[in-house]
């Protein structure tokens, strides 16, 4: 059996050459720095997920009028924009199992080229002139922005609250999912029930994929995200595998984690300890509990839809996301 | 007799006033970091020139529809957003006479609010629901970043051309003029030729504008941009004050200028040392006179435009622009 994720590769495949085409030619430019960084970025890969989900999700509602593939190509640009802007405040040396681009070109290169991308999602967006989607797009840029702040600001916080941490990933993560599916309906026609549940599935799965990406950091072979393991802990992230372990952590335990959240020199030992530590209060395995809820939900969600193939692929897709934590 | 710009306050009063409540609305949130940062830049001043620009255009086409605050507000963030990413990007300590929002809060924190700055002045047009203005705003983030990636790799080649300067200017600051007088002349109920006629005039008053900052970074008493005097020159920006020094220089003069180009720890007899030559091939002359040129073309531009009041404000606005150079 071919799994979930190759099948919506397939499905998706006419959208998404048209989609790949857009993003090339919209990161082209006359400064030639620009092209050089965005297509570095964009061509390492990634597994372009938000893109499929918005095509994925135009056809599930029958009637695709061909924006799907301008929203689309858009929510890649607005991903990536992101991307390098996280990595220049993350200091981050790996992205997608290369050199970052700020390791590259420098950070200077990497937030002015992120405004480019950005700049053009909007334009794309505008030129599709349907401004149900230019709504759902534009807020969801100030809410991810919102919540990279807050992600910043609670940094290193030890008194981080797991409602702090629902936030910061529903703004950086779940949002832009949910603009993904919600303009992929949009432009399937979809009535307001249809772009209600399509909008919940992709919040769901955001959050599920987030809680995952979370886990693996910690659990993951290095590179398997294309980024060293131990990486958010480093960072000193928030993330909820530490806000679970805090809550049971003797007083030394407590120190361990407070040495070792944005510690960049943290070595392998002081990360085998904080290892261990997640393993005795089992954080990793209550946090891919907590995936597979919002999995649930996204499965849920999809119910009001009349049933289809695409519909039971988008639910295995829910399935699939859960199941990289193992 | 009160000055052009006194005027230009009085007349867009009225205007600026919905515009400063909707700038202090729309930069709140929930994250505490995100108004504490918006804030301070905003409230730090500046002239707010550009969206009273927008004001003062819908005004003289004569039935301004309201929109204008909106445009007004959402030009203004999207230059707020530029001085925060440039500052980064600059590395500069200095913004309209205090610290740089990054010397207090980090380049993280900046890079971030920025994004969110830009975000909602997106959000602030969706809601006004022209496409019109939406394109051109769109269109405007979008060459502005790429005009910021053009100067980041210019910086510093001796070899860049008075063509490559105009193209930087054109980007980095005379397209948000221009788009703040275009917005203003679609809420004004402008016709074609109208809109044209003050896309015209905000592209030359910007490329004016920007041409007397250049020539202020060198000449201005310290702070009187609320920057350092000399700053372009330890950021190693080419601007034309340089370029045309370059044309004319010894071998010597070269070097000197190969030397304190980029240099961060040039000092004060460095920089007199680059001002004489400056002085000797009068390019800080010659520099304003170019952009005495491109204010009589903003005040030719005008011309189509049925006479007013407010017509011969904005031509005087564009002779006060260059008379800031003395």
């Amino acid at each position: 059996m071919i799994g979930a994720l190759d099948r919506l590769v397939a499905v998706t495949q006419p959208g998404m050459e048209r989609v790949n085409r857009m993003i090339l030619d919209r990161a082209s430019s006359h400064v030639e720095l620009v092209p050089e960084i965005a297509r570095y970025l964009i061509e390492a890969g990634g597994k372009r997920l938000r893109p499929m989900l918005t095509i994925a999700s135009a056809l599930l509602c029958g009637a695709p009028n061909g924006e799907e593939v301008v929203y689309a190509a858009s929510v890649e640009f607005m991903h990536n924009a992101t991307l390098l802007h996280d990595d220049v405040v993350d200091e981050s040396d790996m992205r997608r199992g290369r050199l970052a681009a700020r390791m590259v070109w420098g950070n200077q290169a990497s937030v002015l080229v992120g405004d480019f991308l950005l700049g053009q999602a909007f334009m794309m967006m505008v030129e599709a002139r349907n401004l149900d989607a230019l709504a759902v797009i534009s807020k969801a840029a100030t809410i991810i922005a919102e919540g990279e702040v807050f992600q910043l600001a609670r940094a290193r916080d030890l008194n981080t609250t797991e409602a702090d941490y629902d936030a910061v990933i529903r703004a950086k993560t779940a949002t832009l999912f949910e603009a993904a599916t919600e303009v992929g309906a949009i432009a399937g026609g979809a009535d307001e029930p249809g772009r209600a549940a399509l909008r919940d599935y992709g919040r769901e799965l955001g959050y599920a994929f987030q809680l995952v990406d979370d886990v693996l950091d910690y659990r993951g072979e290095a590179n398997r995200l294309g980024k060293n393991v131990g990486d958010d802990l480093r960072e000193g992230k928030m993330t909820l595998p530490v806000i679970l372990a805090l809550q049971s952590a003797t007083e030394a335990e407590r120190e361990l984690l407070a040495q070792s959240l944005g510690n960049s020199e943290a070595g392998p030992e002081q990360l085998a300890a904080v290892l261990a530590l997640f393993n005795r209060t089992d954080t990793l395995g209550k946090t891919v509990e907590r995936a597979r809820e919002h999995a649930r939900r996204a499965i849920a969600a999809l119910k009001v839809l009349p049933k289809s193939d695409m519909r039971e692929l988008l639910a295995e897709i829910a399935e699939f996301t859960v199941s990289r934590a193992y």
